[in-house]
């Protein structure tokens, strides 16, 4: 319920063509419509091309097929996060119109007008290449949502030499997800670079001591760099999402 | 050494006012100036007015009031972050403009001309009182930084109305600080309200299971909200330096 | 030993068919019986109508049969936990009267009058999809051990106004059952808005710093509302049983 | 805004004795009081007697001094939970009618009529000595919250016979509060003997593993016995609470 | 109650000098008596010379002095534990019988017939000198529970030939106590020597990663020696209590 | 090189039938013969008819074949620890003497003659029926050891009361072994009612916050009864051990 | 680009076959070979006979036979880390010339002259039997980085004599690896002994509370001998990689 | 017992002037002399000038004092670690000679033959001025054991330009030792960097996550550089000690 139909429920009391009751009745819904961020979120969704984003983990392919179907009737883009290649394969016999990207697992469609809305480039950068599924699940969430992107891979701190090459690329961009597993040290050496913000992005990647990304997140929560925050293990998908949000202000 | 520095050298070489010894020697001492981040550092930091910003734990009086005083001359603003009353009493004693934030234990000094680069507000909003050093120290950064700030105080889950009368406050800032201690929930809920990058602030405030701040901080990476990144336990300065980044794009 | 066989003991001494050490060995077996909570724990069972649980996890298929062969005699409803599809199919095979639960993998069998135990209404909340088969746990425990049980899920705190517009449901349960995974901010946010005791379960649902719900339940152990209290991580059944307990007071 | 606040509005409408824009303005506020739990919570106080709790850890006396006399006015009863001697001192000399409860560092003031909402008993149990400081707080709170209360002090299971001797007290409690630090074992032992709710605190009670309660809380969330459900290390308060809630219902 | 207590009241009932009801009220008395370890226990510790152990760390000294002066009318040996010197200074003014013991903060009085139960030698053996208060606590109580024991201090493995030189003790001792902090090796490398129990006892020397005595203890658990058992970190009263009951046997 | 070795060694020299040179060669090689454990160890095992122990895991069936039969030359028993049923059965084709206990996945071979080295019984006891492989595994090494030992299986504290019934067999034990996974509260119960030492063997059964066994060696760590010890989790071969060590005194 | 390249340019200046630009361009390169790791890295690699490391885990086999075959015809020697079996074989068919290493699962290729480059000998020394293919991780390592090598296996400290009779081999090294799963007390046991560094390498072996290494870890980190230092977990290589650095000086 | 000794002995017995038993009486001692690290250890401290090391935490400066003074008389070199300013005063008041660190708070006495032992320069470089103190630890007793020694601090990776012109004295050292908190990223990135060994230590410096020192901790263990070992956090002497033993080589 929106300001102009409390108005017009007011002019009908007034007018004396609704009664009390019936306008008691009708601001009665209130309390839903008021609040009404489902609403408000749902027109946001249509009006800002972001994607409707399905966690595809411990969903049947049915089940995504059921979402995606009443998804596309109303345009939206689609993307769908952690889908395997089998049923991957099984949701494109389906709906043929989807992209699958295996690298990141994800399923995505690009559907409306075509949206450019964030201002500068988002740059993902990689420390191994093992950590570059995680940097292609931001990547294509970026792009997704909007986004000019680029990227920047296996330019880890063992050899940063190979990142010092790369300074006009670090430079340029107005948004930095940086994505690395073991020491997890190169968010805060590039952190200390630019001046620009870095989401930094913890892997699971190495072994031992490494406690599945724990390392990584703790040298990352602890840079010593300023400019950065950082997401969930792995969670290249939340790195993306945050970074379009802060280029598009 | 800059581009015109390596012409010259080049130029002497041609005209054989320089032996190639004497010109190898001169561009042995390349790599320092080519990398060159310090003195581009340094310049941005004059230029931009963000603070050079001083760990004040462990830290004498003294010490601090050195390294003030040396600021003071290029103009630079100042901020020190975890200053205790005493200490903060002993510099101001030497350095009487500063200004001391009790709450966040925080000592400034705007010098140079007003600043204003944010372009949205930055909205500081804290679940528990005891949670407001936390988040004064993030308005501080903010503020000093040059951004406009505001905040909504004592907002926690545990009274969700309280949250939701203040919608409007909500949806009007560009960048959000969520600053919690105990569940850490806020963040969360925050992030499912809002289309703007949410920076979260676990806070140590608790006891038992909180662990000093860990179950909050765990809360924040496991959100179930898209839009939000985490910075260290009880990390204000953190949290207002990329906020106030991310402001400026 | 009751109250009456002592008595019958004295009876016995005091007309001398009984000898002082006859009667001395008879009395000596008495701590056996004397705390006795075994069998009064066994007809506060039968009495009671409260399921014996068998938990299934370890137990083979044969063995499971035996055991509900036993109780299905002294009329007793059964509950087993935790029993895959293949197994419940094996033991359906054997004793086709029971019902398998598949999201929550539980086996029932509701025998003996119908019991409405419960004075109010047991509400279990989910906070996501993934959640649902620890919730169906708690839902179906409750449901067979004579409570009226209600549910409402995916009311996750990304979404909060999904949960406001349930008010209504959530105001009029006498015990709610609150299941979240990830950051499980859900029984903070409900715990500030109801007046009811909430029972909350953390779940497994989650990837990277979940570690397998310690998140979650740290969350709720640090819960800022009052009102809470914690079972184990996936503890569907726990919940229900001690929701069950509090609402037949 | 009540129902009937908004009915007198209308009714101005109608009979034209408030404008649309007057009424527009009033009704603008209903978003507020149309959710409204902050509203109904703050009645819902009143009407029930239930204490306004203050965490006193990290105010000062003059704050809390400042909270007490405002609830006063509203003839709420009062409850500040961990306030030292001291404070508690300078806060009885500005309000003599505050009672101290050195134990629990608990301070309370019961006024308004006398409340008996509770219909059992909760009964209080601690394993230790050290515990019960943890075991007060429950005690006085759920007292203040119209319980009938009881305690069994110092019956932990390394002299299991101490427990075994007051099975009757046991057995007659509405409610049970189990308090135990170290190992923890308390909770489950009762929970497998009694057919009530058990609400078990774990204290941080103990050394060296103990890890300042993490032991005996997981003990506790581990427990083999069925009905039980755990709080926070230390928060006595806590399960006080709940268990006034289970006792209400 | 005794079972000449039960004969007499059978005799009473039998003579028909007590009534079968005043004879019921008497055995209703029995449950408690019926389990009877605490009366068990009571004799137990009385016959057995085992002294009946205070903990004394959170009892004041009054409470401290009240506990021991009863136990002194039943002529038991006393062991209070962690009683630091201010407080047993005030104690043994009180009871100046009693024995302080500075490097374990034990307090003991060894009263009754002189007793010497254990069969052989408890031998206490220690890795470096700071864990000898430790290791001191274990010695006093094996000592006071009637055994004869000796020690081996400061034979830590990173001298291993000093240990080598000391094999006569080692072999010759029926029970080992090992008390070791920082990486808790020594009970591995005595346990693969020696034939014997070997009792383990983490202490909470050593910094950083030796986390107060986790790293000790862990290294104990995981011991590649078998015939090693352990017990809490710096529980050096543990170890002498149980390796007591052993060299009892 | 035994003494005899040393004087023969001394008369050739003093009969000049070997040169000093000879005499210091044979004695050089004393350094391995003097420290000696090596053989001493190895004659120990076979008087005391103590098993060699071989651990299974990680071990091909080929390469425990090898062991065996060069251990059964020597008329060693035989004792192999964690083998698989299908290792177990291909041990078997080869060495059919052996005894394949599934439980605890143990394979032995009693020879030599019959040993009852241990003076008292050693009593297993298991909380719960997932507790029996580890309870077993102790069971099978005690009785290998030369022990009389007995069992007490699922009698953990959710019923306290089946514990109690058997009294008469706990307090006839000489050393016990308590197996107890989820809550590990059952070795605190029994080390409370006996006055015999008691190994305690958490295990790994349980799930969520059992972690694996931790909570419940965390539970047994501090168990507030005194005479406990305890080692790592599932480790049912390192109790049966140390109690045959501590039967043998 | 080398110092004679630069040379070259400056000669060109001056004999004015190149122009000013043309030389500043061809020094803009400069930042990229002037920091210029990489190259040297690259030319100390071939220089010095130390294997470019391939980390074969989550490569294909494909990809894999593409980068050594690169390598190959730059005459480097090879060591590919962490191949199955399996995928050993699908590289051996393609590069029959490489050999495989399966108990340490490397892939190694010793071309060019032989090297000899270490000075010492490097010992690597294993405390039981299924810590030896971490030991031989490290074995193969150095010994194709040009090291004399030795080993000592399955002498852990349960039976320490093993050890102390391979002293001359302990004492003659330059230096130690030792590789140690469970308690990881070998590395202090040698490490007291010896006066050449040792390198200690925790490994995953064990159960239970060895937490995956980590109880051997903190063991090591913890140590009381001095001389150590550690690598993580299962890091064979990184221990004969720093051994060799070491061995070189 | 020197191998002399035993000729002597022999030598003896083959001229009759002495007899078996009496040389067997000589042997016996020899196990002691045999294993003899303690002589050994003993001699080669004293002929390798290396610092018999006092662990000064936990002991009285009288007791400091008296090992001291039994050291100097052998001329040994003095290093004690951990003591305090005001311990040290009171020891330097009855030793005047000694020398303290108040930064590492390190007490040392250089005596004897001045000593150059290790052959190229031992490189301390720390991250931050907080980490000076234990990089001053590492420093002293390299110096200390007779080491070149030199020195980099403050050059943490927040910006790597200031490590980048250092590039000269990093690749001129023989051994790095690496001192970092926070995130401890720079032993990774200068480990990238060199080809010499690397020993990494975490300071405990830092705040929330930091967690004392293991988010450096496991930086370093989980480096993606090569050629790095780790010490205990803090654990300065000992980074010392073994870089002292590598450069001895």
């Amino acid at each position: 319920m929106q300001p102009d139909d409390i108005k017009n429920v007011l002019d009908a009391v007034r007018r004396k063509t609704m009664s009390i009751d019936a306008a008691m009745a009708r601001l009665k819904s209130l309390p839903f419509e008021d609040i009404g961020f489902a609403t408000l979120d749902h027109h946001r969704t249509l009006r800002k091309g972001f994607p409707e984003v399905i966690w595809g983990e411990g969903k049947t392919a049915p089940q995504i097929i059921t979402i995606i179907t009443n998804m596309l009737r109303r345009k939206h883009p689609i993307l769908v996060t952690r889908v395997d290649a089998a049923k991957a394969a099984r949701i494109k016999k389906a709906l043929p119109a989807l992209t699958y990207h295996p690298a990141s697992r994800l399923l995505s469609l690009r559907q409306g007008r075509a949206l450019n809305r964030g201002r500068g480039t988002i740059l993902v950068v990689s420390a191994g290449t093992s950590d570059i599924p995680v940097a292609e699940e931001a990547l294509v969430t970026a792009s997704l949502m909007g986004n000019t992107v680029d990227h920047l891979y296996d330019v880890g701190v063992a050899g940063i030499h190979r990142l010092m090459e790369q300074k006009e690329k670090l430079f340029s961009a107005a948004v930095l997800i940086v994505v690395a597993g073991m020491e997890g040290a190169l968010p805060s050496v590039i952190g200390g670079m630019v001046d620009k913000p870095v989401i930094a992005v913890p892997t699971s990647t190495g072994y031992g001591t490494g406690f599945g990304g724990i390392a990584a997140l703790l040298s990352m929560l602890n840079s010593c760099a300023s400019g950065l925050a950082v997401v969930n293990i792995d969670n290249g998908f939340g790195a993306g999402y945050i970074a379009s949000l802060i280029n598009r202000l």
